[in-house]
């Protein structure tokens, strides 16, 4: 199922959780706010692509805040559907 | 289904249709790359907000190109789950 992918995207590469306060970067990647912003207090360059950057190229990327939390409700109710159970026929 | 609200979250709010080649501005909004380059040329400002912007302020969003695609494919995959059709019992 893509539903697994979709979860990998909407993960922060360096917390792993879901992104929490979106930033992008010049270079497109993103993080959770306060991930990226510790990490650029030891080093001045993007986790993932190793391009220059500082605190001043980040952009809130909103949106990404609005898919996790869509994403996590979707995903909670396609658990609740009866995948797993035996299929059950209808009354006649 | 909140599919529905992921759906509605990655289609370009210009043209309706899904983000294809997403560029964000500063404000924070989402646009198909030709979608806002069009209405550009005619004003200077953010079609969602108002808030003024050019060509410059641009930046590619490419992690939602990857959610459009893998969004798509998950929709098509449980598309083809059996929702509608009448359980049927496993053979015993
Ligand atoms: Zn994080
Ligand atoms: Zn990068
Ligand atoms: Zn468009
Ligand atoms: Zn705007």
């Amino acid at each position: 199922m893509d539903l697994q992918n979709m979860d990998t995207l909407l993960r922060c590469p360096i917390c792993f959780d879901y992104l929490n306060i979106s930033m992008m970067s010049q270079c497109s990647h993103n993080f959770c706010s306060l991930c990226i912003r510790k990490f650029l207090s030891y080093k001045l360059q993007c986790p993932v692509c190793n391009e220059a950057m500082t605190e001043q190229d980040l952009r809130n990327n909103r949106i990404l805040d609005e898919l996790v939390k869509t994403f996590q409700h979707a995903r909670k109710q396609l658990s609740e559907l009866p995948f797993d159970s035996p299929p059950i026929s209808p009354k006649s």
